[in-house]
């Protein structure tokens, strides 16, 4: 197959302000592989720096391709890597760390200071035709997942972590607050790893609906302030994943642990948290975050190989690279779960 | 309910010699119930101390009731034990530890030296009509559990102990060796625990396909000497449960570990294992074994009030006190899995 | 040894009214023993009571004896306990957990719901001449330590419930902030347990200086608002202990960790803390708390005995039976660390 | 500083025979730099390869240049390095694995089945005046560390490793069978990481004194067949670890550990050890072995600059690079621990 001199490429020149841009097809180095781009996830974070143009400290100051949740076909290899990988499809980790720095030796390699990830100015992302990549962070799929699900094994990574910061295990009691692409997904990992109860809350009845086909075992409508009430029964949870960002959703949950009850921050949004203090020193709960994801991979392919999670099922809208801005507002639309761009 | 002066139990009193006594009714005392046996399961060891008088170290010297898998209803309850307790469905939990000993402490409360297990002498097990025990080792089933399920707690928690000894989680490539009633269980827990590969052998090949119905997802016919050999493909498995106690089968699981992988040994039968020192250094291999099982109940009887495991389909026969040894002979019959003792 | 048929016990009987009590001395049950007491060292929630009350929801509404340090002698035992063990000296563990709940059988007793701990309300505590006590919580102390530190063994167990909480381990590096008697015996405990660096930071030079007499190798003194400037060099620290329950300390603690550190509030007196979720979730730190501590003491005695922990070193005052008011006060004095009542 | 173009080397040529060669001095690669060898620890495998000329399936079947814990001083650095390198004194950590394979990635990158470690073949070791090495396992060491301490590393960050995987905490009760460096390394480690016992044995009276500057809290001599008898009192040991590799030191070992206690074997030479498998049931021990070690190093240079491991003390022969036939042997005499080379 004979490759293109150059590509089509979204480039976000300012909040709002999405071109085509043609530019030249990149060329594999040393360990790294040609992908042409299949389909590409449309994530929270693309929308805010599209209408911001910034997220916290990363501010967008050049010109920025967004997207990080791809998948796509290897079309070449660079130097040292098996060219029998070409014609593989291949679902691409967007993050890279520095190979020997402290946290990837560590096996934390998501917590690398110096980590390149895909759509995080400056490292451009890929709502384009083709990327390079690290062959080790292009993980083959089977033919059993589509090219959209093999996009998707990102936000499947995402519930795959919040899992295990949560420690959940066979028996486990487990709530979830919010019921968007990342709470379902949550509550369909904390069900496949042995959770007996899986309850997802959400303000959106809805949404809820949909979480009973994610893993979830009993499903609640809440209100502004669930903490001060009791809008929805149960406590006792050995874990709590947030998948809300909000206040109000966090402190129910807390007050929902049993002892030595462990909560995982995962939703964005907050900037502080009024952290009951005796609450956390009563109970002994165990409280973190966690920051994308790391090792993953090999679990999300063989979930999503094995049908067990409907990632296919996620996917709400479909968009080609000249309405990578549709893509980006899709989630404004009742019903939306999970925009695709196809390039 | 008045309840009867007397009752009937099976007593054995040599190897191979069993008689259906009366005797007294058992009075509960504080913090115990009284409870009437509605089933009991069937266990290796059970047979093993019929046939053989002995296991290891422990000697039946006195006239003993076997059966130490039982589920009942309590039909009173001694001081201090909340009377609303009578008629709730039961699964008792065998062992009882000395409350404040060091390893109950510790949370480990099956090593306590000086727990007292049914039918392991001197102390009577429940081949009989009635018992007394702690309630707080009665767990109550809900009217999903029928009897003889609830009985099943007991290898299932086996089960459980394994997987969580294995650490299984989300993702895990899981060997299981043994296709009897544990090894089933075994796979059954792994599945559920969020293993994406359970690969069971077993020298049965009719075994083999009922493990299908258990959680696993690729079963293989072994050999004598499969460590030898290949005689089923795989190998880069994270976590190895033996529930065979047959050295080869050993042998053959570890090799297959991937490194830092871990080996549970629940099947008993072994005195000594030889262990490959330097394949355990190389990989980092760790070993364990497993003593019954701590703090399992609740989780035993969440999975089976929810259906995902099937323990009833496991009953291949069903016995009157007035037939224990037919119940302890029952394994030896083609297709046997579990006996049930219903008194 | 014949034993007297009444005691003295020094009653709370509101906020700031103590009085001294003939009381009757009281007869050990089963299991139990009768301890003559040696030494009670005051904590700041004894003097809390003393001063308002109340702590939070425990409110002193009957008289009740303080005091929850305490070491002694056996002088008899109750059904069921060894009389061997009349003579030997003891530190007695305050709280008594139930024997058979959830959280006892897992190996957390001190947070089950039910546990009944000296000097809460309503449970006298031991500023008294004889108390009976379970005699699995009356641990044996060797002659090398002293009355006053078996008491102190207590406060010690705090120690090291907070550095098994943090994971401290060969190689930590560790931040502890507050040098009162408990952050000093973390940072010792911290020290102990392999730290190569124990940081303590204080608001008062003059503890500092004790600090470097346990276990700290650098200490610093803090500002009001350390978390926004930098009073003391350093991050990247693996552990932070919060000895102070001041949230400036914290978010200063928190803001030094490293990528999955962990950190410990152990200080009381917090309600709430302001806690950054951007910092939680980009570096997955881990924040817990501490309530008292479970299965502690053996490695209590064996410390205190090697001598590597200097426990008579924090006595800064010592008072009788007729100067509880006195000793509950001590605290407020210049360079006072731990008061100790002799009955 | 001007670099020579050739640097000699001490070469194997075959069981026995050693060579001294001229060879150009190597050019450091990207990520690289040139140290120059300053000290060299001999390790008991590079003894073995000298002897036997294999180790395992791993044969000398070209030329080979033993020597695998070196320290150095930083000469010039490759591209991507920072200059300031240049001048540091270090400590070679000998082993480099594939940057993103699964292993490195998941923290264990000893475990990589690529990683390339000096003096084993065919990789070339540091009997020699120059080596290049990745910047990023070249880790510096403070004036307070000597030249032959910084070789020393190596070995004690397989203490580091042992004392890991024992999961040796502040309390340990730890049983460490083998006086030789690693039995020592291991004994200061545990000490370090909190054992209030440190128990060590070993079947020559002479070391056994030395291991009491070592963190040893008691010492026993060991026979032949330890585990029949009581040669040494004591048992409910938590860890137990193995520097001998010799069958009845592990059985006396395993004997004696408590529930739940846990096996490190780091000792080499059993191809197979017949391992009680009741034993490890009965009890849930957990048995494992450490292949070198991973992440120590930081560790390992503060524990030597706090100057709580005395490794200067461990040295009792040096010997230049015409005498390395000399340091491979020393180990035979009376007395000897560790021989060093300086090139």
């Amino acid at each position: 197959m004979s490759l293109p001199q150059s590509m089509r490429a979204s480039v976000l020149t300012g909040p709002g302000r999405l071109l085509v841009e043609e530019r030249p097809v990149p060329v594999p180095g040393p360990g790294e592989v040609l992908v042409r781009i299949l389909a590409v996830g449309v994530c929270g974070s693309d929308t805010h720096y599209y209408e911001h143009g910034r997220i916290g400290d990363f501010v967008v100051e050049e010109p920025l391709v967004l997207g990080h949740e791809p998948s796509g076909q290897v079309v070449a290899v660079g130097p040292g890597v098996d060219p029998a990988r070409v014609g593989e499809r291949v679902s691409l980790e967007p993050g890279i760390p520095e190979p020997f720095s402290a946290e990837t030796l560590a096996g934390r390699y998501n917590l690398d200071p110096a980590v390149r990830f895909f759509a995080t100015p400056p490292v451009d992302g890929v709502f384009s035709e083709y990327a390079v990549h690290p062959a080790a962070f292009c993980h083959t799929v089977p033919d059993s997942v589509s090219d959209e699900a093999a996009a998707l094994l990102e936000p499947l990574s995402v519930g795959i972590a919040a899992v295990q910061a949560g420690h959940v295990r066979l028996g486990s009691r487990v709530l979830v607050a919010g019921a968007g692409p990342i709470g379902l997904l949550v509550a369909q990992c904390a069900a496949l790893a042995g959770a007996t109860d899986v309850v997802v809350t959400d303000v959106r009845a809805e949404r809820l609906e949909v979480a009973r086909g994610y893993g979830a075992t009993d499903v609640f409508t809440t209100q502004d302030a669930p903490e001060q009430g009791a809008p929805f029964p149960g406590s006792g949870y050995d874990v709590f994943v947030d998948a809300t960002g909000v206040q109000p959703a966090v402190l129910s949950g807390l007050h929902r642990l049993a002892p030595a009850g462990r909560a995982v921050l995962v939703g964005m949004g907050m900037d502080t948290l009024a952290l009951p203090v005796p609450l956390v020193q009563n109970r002994e709960l165990v409280i973190t975050g966690t920051f994308r994801y790391a090792n993953t991979w090999p679990t999300a392919v063989r979930l999503a190989a094995s049908g067990e999670v409907d990632l296919d099922g996620l996917v709400t809208s479909r968009h080609g690279l000249d309405d990578v801005a549709g893509a980006l507002t899709a989630g404004r639309g009742a019903g939306a779960l999970k925009a695709v761009v196809r390039p």
